[in-house]
């Protein structure tokens, strides 16, 4: 069989945070046991199909750059059989358990919503075999509702019906294939879902037929025994200029108004944190608040720049507060970690691919040891807790309760006088962070 | 009696748009009838006691700068009293029916909660004086819970539960002075209710114990027959680097979670809208959506600036839309147009005051006039209304109801092939628009 | 011959402002005299070969959309051809006087330098027949420096002095091709010329690289007779992270540094003057204030977006203020107002390029009509002249002269006491601008 | 005599990075050599007196929070005096070597020209004995020209030469207490050298009123024998909604255009660059290949936040990069790294002044660590060099010494075919320079 990455002879093995290797792991060791559970539990790596196999550099200034090996073919399906094999080749080498796509990225579209679905059976039935020869597994599926043309001025949001009903066909077999490849996720990602002008847009109703899809999906999952979970990813914009799932509380408050808290969480991507003027734990902490912190995309935007550069995260501040959260909460029973990065478009080789995994999953680990240790030790944690200690008890607790009423606080708080100024501690805690982020006692 | 606006010696008076006097009008004119309704009714411009009374021109790198005739008194009462004198000689000469205000503003803090008070009530009773002798009336109340260093790290949200009830305190008299001079409104814009940093945090809570607050404030309206409603105002960031109701889609989101929908609506900020990467119409558009659209802040941010800075409103379109959104949804109940703008640092005259809310009353009453010619004529709402008209028949209906599956729509789909592309004639749109906003004949 | 314009049958008309067709100019009238030259006269309209008639419509969220009947043909030449044709048609029948190109709009790059030229040498022959039939001349013509993958790392900035050769060999033809087609203009937009990342950059060297590439153009223009200026055109980022021509303030300190100040001058971008958190007023104000305001490109980024968007400009005020600068300095002589600009993906019919270019051609007389008559009543330049006046006597004039010290300074100030606060007068004087704005007898 | 800080009883000390204690030193120690040098050379660490001594916690939502024990006395020259005190004691108890001031941080203004001179005088005198006694020593001085009032609209750029009269006394005095003091710089940060409206501004001439300013200085620098350096901040903006020195090529810009290159560098701040859409990476290297980076102001913005927050710099990568920049210009003669950082309003304590600094030395102390292992490893200056071979030979060579044509590189070009694609590495350097910053093996 045709090896698509001849340079990577061997998987990528483990070095030891000493080795100045590039194609090796300095922090990344699978089964070393953290808190408990291993590295591969806690760090359900997925490579992005889209980004890894079917990016060609090209941007909004320049077509495609990559002449990618496997992608060549006769015929479209041809094409996509050889990316498949060449995908396979380079998860398994990386050493990453997970993968994730959109249907347009593994099948090829047909002439007729038949072409198409015999294009994306045939596909799947492939990765079935892939996923069962490799132990790769699929994290979640998606499909793609924004790249064709018939898709710009919104898929589910379109004012035509028959634009929905396209997404609708869509979203039907994307959800049945990711049932077929056993993913535990299926993801909506509203590319087109938002507007360019509100001067042409109902934008109250094309929320409801957003909601609309969304209980269509919900209740055909029903009937075909999808046990997984639902996951919107939010994004502010880009390429709408504004987009209904802005960030994460846009999206609960629309699973709130449309009755749909009960079947999804979200998904939740750094860079798109970033465009909301948002940090990346703000995003987390949010979902992970109202109990929806159900994935994430794991990438890193450019400073100062207002678009979506889905640069590889390397910050490991960022990768250890993104842990921190993960472990509070216990991990991620239907997400992971999806890599939704690309290269720069500069990087024009196969194995600027590795690099950037390598270096990215990396990350992730050191990240993963250094919030384990802050867990254990538990400092910060404890700081937090004694700042708010007065509301577990007295009137604190009465008033979180119910138990009050404002002319009861009046009085309460008339016979108390001025309250102390208390330091919140911000550089102290800034300062401990950091003995924990660059300690030399962490491997 | 001590006049402080000597400069404007009558009130200000409507000359037509050929005038170039700039303490005259131009286009608003109280009695005008617009749409079966005068000027006055539909503009229910309130002027802000803070900024034009109250503003002293500091800025983060210099402290006040305007000598105030009536910033003057031996006490602080009795600058309190000269204050109140200016205010209403100078709404009054301006021409405006509203005025807005926070405790702090009307009334100084004492050294205990019970001088505070008595000031209060003081005041109250002078204002409610003023307010009989003049015909202004007050739109809405609110209380400042951000200035006082007690409130560094929030009110209702501050990890000390005594400073959530010194907050109350505030609320429960603020409201009492709101119901005592007939206003139709209480504001709560949480400045401080967020954070400065995620690491010190527990924002869970901290949403928690605001709506705890909330809650409290609707049982005492009651209890006191508040006929009002309650608004939210949100706001992105500044001061603090996150505020939870960061725009109207979150604090819709919350009213939500915690089952507030009922008592509160939104007062929609245009230079918040910014502040959160969004327009003005934007926000008004997603309040409206929710049926929430209680209240306008009517202001304006410089262009590419990432704090508030409170501009005086005065370009067209904005203006114009704006007043589509309010009479698209037959006006503001209980809110009103409330300019929360101060004049520039260097504009050091109390003239300038004049100048400012004249310019900004001015550019709404056009846009009031521009808005009515854009619902009379019909021309742009019924685009937007063809663009739709696939969803109010046949299967797009069907998909609004829950009449149908994927499955169906699939089948449906499969049928009719490739849906046309239908132009979204921004363009087109824009340009209209633009006949509109400067056609000679408004007036 | 073909049309490829049919729905507009005759050349676009002035109707005047109470005209609702929005295929008619209600402002636009190409010979009414305004301060003593026609609006064609001020108002040098060009229409961007590459937006009107090679845009696709392509995103970095979807490829083509747009079904233009141009693009077709056997060859790459061929669609040329016809491409050629349209651009006249359309040209001809909006009635703009300009138009400008890239060398790979109007011809294709072929696979050697020898057949690119042999390309781009019949294209010329054919545009320059059509401008003598139809009277449409060329304003400013440049090279396509980022579209090809081998300008990944940069043209002239590139680490591959191989790459610099292939840019320089396409500067020299489109400058030849320039000369041909009289254009009195030539730009360079560095879209590559700056960085992705630092870390593997050489930014002082490559900004000597690009400096090479000018002193290069401007020895090759002495050669073949170009009589023309020089532009260059600032963009603060995309599709680079950083670059090197951030705005014009950069771009001027640029051209200092290496002595090309004489032969060049600024073209600028309104949406790329948003990029760099700039006004557009702002970037021209530096332009001109340094003697280098050579030519505008007119369009408008949407409001909090963080990317090139390149609508149509249409607001008042800014259009306004840009003629203001204009008519301040005489004129552009060697430039115009080109029209930099998209039309939405979603505006997919060919029609839409018409209602784009008549409003954005509208805003523009407009705007001239409003900057002539606040010229002629010189109420807005005499209150910032008499702003200034202590500057033209006494200690100001001295200073200014460079005629006294530090030491005269302090007893002169120490004389004087402290300095009146004189208000700025913002709101009153923005309150005028509105006046003029919004006035009723403009026309 | 009282001490200020009584709960740090003895200087800071270093323990090393396995500590946990929060005022220890876990990087610097002053004494350690690096690359020659020892730490203490290589970090010129200053205070900043505005924020660590003088700040208050006021910001635009909320007056003064502090209560600090030295900001107390029956006179405000007491009160000064007092802060001096606690200053010097400060410094010396977190063992930086040098302290930076504006002329009102250290001496109130009087009623007079004369008694503020005075009052510097006076203050000057201490400060000078406090430096002998503590060889503590003084990094620059500056003057504080946009608090007062009169210098809402601009000092040197101000409508009014009266008021440049008295910015003009200020900087002859502060430049004659940095002689007197021996500081080697004078800084020039013109926080309202800017406009808030380009409507009522003469930009051209503000700027040459501000270059008048600077030759004035210049010319008396020379007179009093300063032999240190000028220097320009650069901001983009707040208070001024642009100022003229918008960030580090603006600044050059300003310098070459009105010859002043000779005499002026470079003061970098971290947070200005990010309010100019910059890293601060990027404004280092800038500055640096002018020759004129001569110091730097160490602090940070917060993600997202549009306003200066001036929070301590805590970033492993930040702060490695700017000691790798430093490291290659060999040092910073005239300048060093000052503390432009000040605790968040919320953290009230004397002790969080020390939290803060502490880790802040320590996060420059780390970078300088790894700076100079990268510089002794070579690894990235290295791939940059390769990347770059080409134009240290050949034709490359040629074109950077201007010895080619255009019609020569055409030649050269065709010949040669199609350049090669090479990748740029991103990725892999980005994982490379991670394994420096988190390597096990600094210490």
């Amino acid at each position: 069989m045709t090896t698509y990455f001849p340079e990577v002879k061997k998987p990528i093995r483990y070095e030891g945070p000493d080795s100045r290797n590039p194609l090796a792991f300095k922090w990344y060791k699978a089964d070393r046991k953290v808190g408990g559970k291993t590295m591969a539990q806690h760090l359900k790596f997925a490579v992005a199909y889209w980004h890894t196999f079917k990016g060609t550099g090209a941007d909004p200034f320049g077509g495609p750059v990559y002449d990618r090996p496997w992608d060549v073919g006769a015929t479209p399906l041809e094409v996509a059989h050889n990316t498949l094999d060449a995908a396979f080749e380079f998860i398994t080498k990386l050493g990453a358990p997970y993968y994730c796509f959109h249907d347009r990225d593994i099948a090829p579209e047909g002439d007729t919503i038949n072409e198409t679905n015999r294009n994306l059976d045939d596909i799947v039935k492939r990765a079935k075999r892939k996923q069962r020869e490799t132990g790769v597994k699929l994290l979640w599926g998606t499909a793609c509702l924004f790249a064709h043309p018939r898709y710009t001025h919104g898929a589910a949001s379109n004012p035509d019906p028959h634009v929905f009903a396209m997404a609708a066909s869509q979203v039907k077999r994307a959800l049945e294939a990711t049932v077929e490849l056993g993913g535990t996720g299926y993801v909506f990602w509203g590319g087109r879902e938002g507007y360019i002008s509100l001067l042409n847009t109902n934008m109250k109703q094309e929320r409801e037929q957003i909601a609309a899809l969304f209980h269509l999906a919900v209740d055909h999952a029903k009937k075909i025994g999808f046990k997984g979970m639902f996951f919107v990813e939010p994004k502010a914009k880009e390429p709408s200029n504004h987009q209904y799932d802005f960030d994460a509380a846009h999206t609960l408050n629309f699973l709130r108004e449309f009755g749909l808290m009960d079947r999804f969480m979200l998904n939740i991507e750094a860079n798109h944190a970033t465009l909301a003027t948002h940090s990346f734990e703000h995003e987390l902490v949010t979902a992970a608040g109202a109990g929806k912190l159900g994935s994430l995309d794991i990438n890193r935007g450019e400073e100062g720049v207002g678009w979506d550069t889905d640069n590889f995260a390397m910050d490991a501040r960022s990768c250890t507060l993104a842990m921190s959260i993960i472990l509070a909460q216990r991990g991620l029973r239907y997400g992971g970690l999806n890599f939704d990065a690309k290269v720069r478009r500069g990087s024009f080789d196969t194995i600027d691919l590795f690099y950037a995994h390598v270096a990215g999953m990396d990350a992730f680990a050191r990240g993963l040891l250094v919030a384990q240790k802050l867990k254990d030790d538990g400092v910060l944690d404890q700081i937090v807790r004694d700042r708010y200690a007065g509301w577990r008890r007295g009137m604190g607790r009465k008033i979180l309760q119910g138990k009050t009423t404002l002319t009861q606080l009046e009085t309460w708080a008339a016979r108390q006088g001025e309250p102390a100024k208390v330091s919140g501690r911000q550089e102290m805690i800034e300062g401990i962070l950091n003995d924990y982020l660059y300690a030399t006692k962490i491997d």
